[in-house]
């Protein structure tokens, strides 16, 4: 299966990591990186690097890597997207709980890091949706 | 304006709000709700019944309240959703950063509850999106 770097500034990918854990149970796919708010984008890049670089040692750079980020345009999304290669290294904006835990799911092993990250990208769109009383409401975070 | 709950388990509320103001500055605006990963349900609404309360004590409830939770069909999504009333409490699942940074633009303001609601739901929904290289991209949380 690719990787996946959860990037934030602050903790908050460490918050969604933890929530996904605690849902879907522990995974070892999910790493996270938290850059400091005032750091520079030079040290922020090269954390980012740093994190990348690690799969590459592990051997496991052959899966590709999904990088999910906080906001389109924010810092992180920025470092991120200069590592994106399509297809290798794919750099997803606008990250939340259902999505991590979405990859926690066992048919995720079996999707190249691209069909990963156009399938995420749907599957956090349904997520997001305004309570209608009476309407059904998804709550099944397996694959489909 | 209406009061903004953010409602999750564990501390994923709390790193939300604490990034949107770091993004976007203080605001008052934004409350936190958060529940814990092993209470019972019926604990958890008491947690949310307790903050809708505290607006209406404090006059505050003729502007409506908008919760927002985490996973669409999770316990605090579940949870709010016993308190939906369309155009006076409103509920979204699949909270992100660039939602609650959203929120503290002051255009929202001027905004119904059922008004946010339907926005937010499309601007969270454009901000999770796969890095095309090449393709220009959103970094503009202003209202809009």
């Amino acid at each position: 299966m690719a990787r996946i770097l959860v990037v934030t500034q602050g903790g908050l990918a460490q918050e969604l990591v933890r929530g996904a854990h605690t849902i879907a149970g522990q995974s070892d796919r999910l790493e996270t990186v938290s850059l400091a708010w005032d750091e520079s984008p030079v040290i922020s890049e090269r954390k980012v690097a740093a994190a990348l670089e690690e799969g590459i040692q592990d051997g496991e750079a052959d899966q590709g890597v999904l990088i999910l980020t906080d906001l389109p345009g924010g810092t992180p999304f920025n470092v991120a997207a200069k590592f994106a290669r399509p297809g290798r290294v794919e750099v997803l904006s606008g990250v939340n709980l259902a999505m991590v835990v979405r990859l926690c799911c066992p048919g995720c092993r079996e999707r190249s890091v691209g069909e990963l990250a156009a399938w995420l990208e749907e599957k956090g769109r349904q997520s997001i949706c305004r309570y209608q009383p009476g309407a059904p409401v998804e709550s099944d975070p397996a694959c489909g």
